[in-house]
């Protein structure tokens, strides 16, 4: 059955996999985002679909909201700081560009009588566990204020879904990979090979390992617990089994630009995370996810072989 | 040896019993407040000592509170929004008077080096465990925006303590009650009473069941861990082993009111708590700062025994 969805970031790259799909099902979407990381790039092929609809807005402005989210059942909530280690410098860009944002997004829910709340969460929220399998119900210690951001956010949602039967689900994303990306250590890799093939700046010492996640399986995951979670609110991981060591996607990317792994040098920043408060392994179980039967089509290393395929010929402009 | 502190939220309730404590050891003593629910007749007391500056100003303007902070050594953080309840027609209230004043604070605490930030959180953030004792690292699952905005501001001060180094210790508080309260269960029924000695209204059934703890005690608890806890960030319950059910503060309040219990009729609103998001059973452990040697001095029978005498008193006008 086709629904109204608002996706909020939805000129992101996570968010225009999300209008694709959606648009893709006959449902309607509406695209609210502010273009500070979102691109006309991302949703350009949507523009015709009498379906699809864009508004540029500020996410903050809780009243533009509101009249905006009107006849929505399903808002996917995205917009977040796209510039995580920024935070070193400037914390408060996770407050403002985070925490602020989604409870302007969940109050504007509530007010225009939103029926579900979809909402990116992150790993950040369980902080630095090492090896520590990760389920929903682990301890929550954020060791960023990107992390915090994210757990604050989902106790907003928690907290309106009690006392106002706003139905809500948080997801708690691994790392996530595709086309269309603009940031994060694949895209930074095949940028720099682009620029000087001789040498690699790798950040940290490149043993931090995490599960990478395809874009379209975080689609298909967020939309199958949608459909099929039964909880007024609930929470899920969403990742790959696997792992990747980001010495081991400096390979893929050098493989993927075409280069020769012997005829780039290594330089590494040095330390076990690349900035102060990366976490430098994460370990993430999506159990419970798979228990409503989605399972991600990707491993880590193919999303990211995947991912790294399409940024490479983006970026050559092909 | 005495020490520079900022209390923000410091002409509340609370906030005035940590001032003549923090002033009678010596220390100089600022009190931050915007006067919302703070009075001067709290802090009125402390004008004439030398050691003790009062500014009235907003915790969200953060520029303001980076230079008052300027060479304090610890705050004290108070300030939030003291009407829980309403939250259920105003949720956002619990973002604006709780979670963003506490960014604030954290922010401009980090910006004027501030050492060490005692915050005041709340048992709210575990939410609604029934009869399970509640100890650190139980689960967290805030009900109400006012648990929600407790464990949000949880989360930004243990991050600004990873990445910043800034200390911090974050107490969840069992109900806190004593003299020169100004809301809470035993203030209403200590009004209402006066009120009307003939029937006393009880929101919900009456057998809501939690800790009470004297606000001496808090006092005690904060200063002990600020003292001897070691780590950069750390999480402590404050309660008593005991706890009080609704009807048996009445039944204590009319005691103290000198009235005869047969003479006075109880409404009780209905259902097992007394508003929406409330949480009808608390049980607390505060095993944890009982290992550094802290010990409640009161009872919770105690505890709201003296806070009522107090409080008739005051309402009294002796």
């Amino acid at each position: 059955m086709s629904e109204c969805y608002a996706v909020v970031g939805g000129a992101g790259f996570i968010g225009s996999h999300f209008v694709s799909e959606l648009l893709g099902k006959g449902n309607s979407v509406l695209v609210v985002d502010n273009f500070c990381s979102g691109t006309q790039k991302h949703i350009a092929p949507f523009k015709d679909n009498p379906n699809f609809e864009l508004v540029r807005a500020n996410v903050e402005d809780t009243e533009e909201l509101f009249s905006l989210f009107h006849g929505i059942d399903t808002v996917i909530h995205l917009a977040s700081n796209p510039d995580i280690a920024k935070a070193a410098l400037e914390p408060r860009i996770d407050f403002e560009q985070g925490t602020a944002l989604t409870e302007s997004v969940v109050e504007a829910s509530r007010r225009a009588k939103v029926k579900t709340v979809l909402y990116a969460s992150g790993s950040g929220v369980y902080g630095d566990a090492g090896e520590t399998i990760l389920v929903e119900t682990s301890p929550i210690n954020p060791i960023s204020t990107y992390g915090a951001s994210k757990l604050a956010g989902e106790a907003i949602l928690g907290a309106y879904s009690f006392m106002f039967g706003l139905r809500s689900i948080s997801f708690r994303f691994a790392n996530v990979v595709g086309g269309m990306q603009t940031h994060g250590v694949g895209y930074d890799f095949i940028r720099k090979l682009q620029s000087d093939p001789d040498t690699l700046e790798i950040l940290g010492d490149g043993s931090q390992s995490k599960s990478y996640v395809h874009v379209t399986d975080i689609v298909s995951g967020v939309l199958s617990a949608h459909s099929k979670s039964s909880s007024l609110s609930n929470v899920f991981n969403i990742s790959t089994d696997d792992f990747l060591s980001v010495n081991e996607i400096a390979h893929l990317a050098i493989e993927i630009s075409g280069l020769k792994p012997e005829s780039v040098k290594f330089e590494y920043t040095g330390g076990d995370r690349g900035w102060k408060a990366d976490v430098p392994i994460v370990r993430l179980s999506a159990n419970k996810l798979k228990t409503l039967g989605w399972e991600a089509r990707h491993t880590s290393q193919s999303a990211m072989k995947s991912a790294l395929f399409d940024m490479h010929n983006e970026l050559e402009g092909n």
